[in-house]
Order: structure tokens, then C-alpha cells, then sequence
């Protein structure tokens, strides 16, 4: 039976209690070889881009600048094992910008790994 | 039975192999009121207080000013339901500082807290 050490035996918490205002607060993110990979930032940058469709637009929704959104997807597509954003050219309205699988794939990992983290706070709270 | 939901399954992971680079990472620590209460830093710095019995001691040890580190700690008294150090006063060699109950306490929560979040790494890595 697969259970994680760290549940078992439930020792101390801090307060079981929310209205006792303390709180467990943590975050979490992806490196390459000690680099930033992926964080809570960058990967609302890729689902912007994956829902609008343009860095430019990504970028203006979080309040980015479009050289440093750029910078930080650069970053990112060079520590993935294959890009996770990728431009097209050509059309009539001109190239655009989208995620490539991996960058699909990264994401929904991501928010998983999100997901059980906060679980793990809760549990711990 | 108990069993935490996020190890049911086990889900995609970024990667299960250590040699690929790619490496989870993370920070957890403690808020009253939505104010940093005590996170890795402070909690150094109790550990050293207990240790050498000396703030000003404890702060050199971790290369941090004197006065920084009676801010760290005046805050942490402040925000813990009672305080985690205090000076006595008096004797022969004069007053010094030392951890109470209360700070012995909480540095072994957040041990185990810790301890706890490396093991949920550990498992996600």
C-alpha cells in the first residue's frame, strides 16, 4: 500500500485553525541544471499565449514588458527538451505565436504538480 | 483509510530520472495575518540563538547584521501566540539570550514541516 511517510502518525500543525490567522504558505517551480525553468509566471505567460494566440497580447495581460516576455520564453524553450512555443509564418493575417505539444503537455503538468502542492498545504495547515 | 488525494494515481511527473537536469524545487514558511512569521532564515537564526545564546553571535554566524537580526526576531515574538526569545538578565557575565518553550517548540514544527515538504519533492521529482 503505496502511503506517503510525511502523513503518517499526523504530528504537530502549526494551527488547525484558520481563523487563528496563521497560515502555511509555500510555492513552488522547475529547474534545469539550476536554472529557472518553469514558475507560477512564466506558466500564466504560456496560458495567456495559448489563449490569445500572441505574445504581444500575453504579455499586456500580465502587465510584462513584450522584451522581458520574450526573454522569459526564450529561457524556458531553451531548458525544455523541445520548445514549448513556437511562431508560425505566412497567412493573411500574418505569423502568430502558439504553444507547441510540449508547451501543452508542461502546463497541464504544472498545474497538477499546483494542485498537490496546495492539497499538501491544506494538509498541513 | 488515509490517504491524501494528490498520491492517488500518480499522475504525469516531470521527471523520475535525477541525471536529466530537471529538478523540482520549492519554499514553505509561515504567515500570521499575511505577515512572514518564520521561514528558513529566522528559523536559522533561533536555531543559532539557541545554540551560542547570543544574538549578536547567532547573527555574525550567519553573516547578517546585528540589528537586522533583532528585527527578525522582534517580529517573530510579535506574530508567535507567545514570545520565542528572551534575554535574561543579570549574573556574573551579565544578561544573555536564550530561546523559550514556546521558540524550542516551533523550530521543531518547522523541522518537521520542512522535513515533510522534502519527502512531497521527493515524490514529485
Amino acid at each position: 500500500m503505496d502511503v506517503p511517510k510525511f502523513k503518517v502518525g499526523k504530528p504537530h500543525r502549526f494551527s488547525r485553525h484558520p481563523e487563528s490567522g496563521y497560515a502555511i504558505k509555500g510555492r513552488v517551480w522547475l529547474e534545469k541544471d539550476g536554472e529557472l525553468y518553469l514558475g507560477g509566471g512564466r506558466v500564466i505567460l504560456l496560458e495567456r499565449v495559448d489563449e490569445l494566440g500572441s505574445v504581444a497580447a500575453a504579455a499586456r495581460s500580465m502587465h510584462l514588458g513584450y522584451r522581458n516576455a520574450w526573454l522569459w520564453i526564450e529561457a524556458a524553450n531553451r531548458l525544455a527538451p523541445s520548445p514549448l512555443v513556437e511562431k508560425t509564418k505566412g497567412g493573411a493575417g500574418g505569423g502568430h505565436t502558439r504553444l507547441t505539444e510540449e508547451g501543452r503537455k508542461v502546463i497541464r503538468q504544472y498545474r497538477e504538480l499546483r494542485a498537490r502542492f496546495h492539497e499538501f498545504l491544506q494538509l498541513e495547515g
